[in-house]
């Protein structure tokens, strides 16, 4: 709490006592939000700072909060060396093919495109249905990801989700794949001794 | 090489001369397998054997190659203590729902019950809707994963492409889904002087 206020990213209670301070629900949000930059975001402390300068400005639509979001990080995970221009240009057609409005500074661009880098690494160069199955499914995601700042009305608990959610959807996403590969797996190839072969249905 | 020849992961050349030792296709195609599952992967060289050894037994099903490639990457890639009962009960739940054939021990529970852990953390318990929207995405996926290893015939090459897409899939489905979020928001909470404001149509 003390290096939070020190770092900027809290405002100072209240001094009631000259040894007590207060502070109220608008608090204990806004440490819960710098917690979930700096430990569920990874995020350092100067790109949580722009965050929540982005929030504390007047008006500032919540896609610019979403893209100020987004770029931190990104900028806080991202690994590896840039992308292949050809693969950049592949995911920029794909997103122009779902008649998707982003911008070319989308961090998104760059994640994706050095995943295509590695399939074609292995002389894999996924096809258009692979790519549209994945999009199909970044959509649905993604009105989900939306949806749910609907349901909160504070600003920074909207914005909270935002970070939460960004950073939390991948690997809940990468988990639900998982079993759901282990299913369509079991169809396709069954296995002796596994639920699908016992199960009489 | 050498030294994935000297850890078993694959097998010594052919020695055609004194100081020259012939490679065919398969070696080609093996050291690329080792190099997805090591560098890609991140799989350590113990785990890695484990997957060659399926591989290698005549008749393996692909449902057992599969989940012993899952469950080699998602030890080297688990991060952080073991999630909640309640959360990994929600994830089978899920499952159920949608009626996935899985067993207990797929690692994709733990991933995604510890994301689900931390959305309770602050306070947001991901409504159905939410899970499902993400269950249809991973089923999606999964279902375009499973059709790219039908394009595949050598064995060891299906095996590359199971191993390469299980790890790669999820940052393309990040990079894709930020896409989608941008398109999402802009839609949602229009920024002046964004493409879509300018956009005429």
């Amino acid at each position: 709490m003390k290096f939070y206020q020190r770092e900027g990213l809290i405002p100072e209670g209240r001094r009631s006592h000259p040894n007590q301070v207060e502070y109220d629900d608008a608090h204990v949000t806004r440490v819960r939000l710098v917690r979930a930059l700096l430990e569920t975001g990874g995020l350092s402390v100067a790109a949580a700072r722009e965050v929540i300068a982005v929030l504390d400005a007047p008006d500032a639509p919540l896609a610019e909060t979403f893209a100020v979001a987004q770029h931190a990080i990104s900028a806080s995970r991202t690994a590896g060396g840039a992308p292949s221009e050809e693969s950049r240009e592949r995911v920029r057609r794909l997103a122009r093919e779902h008649r998707w409005v982003t911008t070319d500074d989308n961090p998104g661009i760059e994640t994706a495109a050095r995943a295509l880098d590695g399939f074609r690494g292995i002389g894999f160069d996924p096809p258009p249905g692979y790519l549209d199955a994945y999009a199909a499914a970044a959509a649905r995601a993604a009105a989900a990801d939306l949806h749910a700042l609907t349901t909160r009305s504070e600003t920074d608990r909207v914005a909270e989700l935002m970070v939460v959610g960004t950073v939390l959807g991948d690997p809940l996403f990468a988990g639900l794949r998982r079993l759901a590969q282990q299913d369509a797996t079991t169809e396709l190839f069954p296995v002796p001794g596994t639920p699908r072969d016992e199960d009489p249905s």
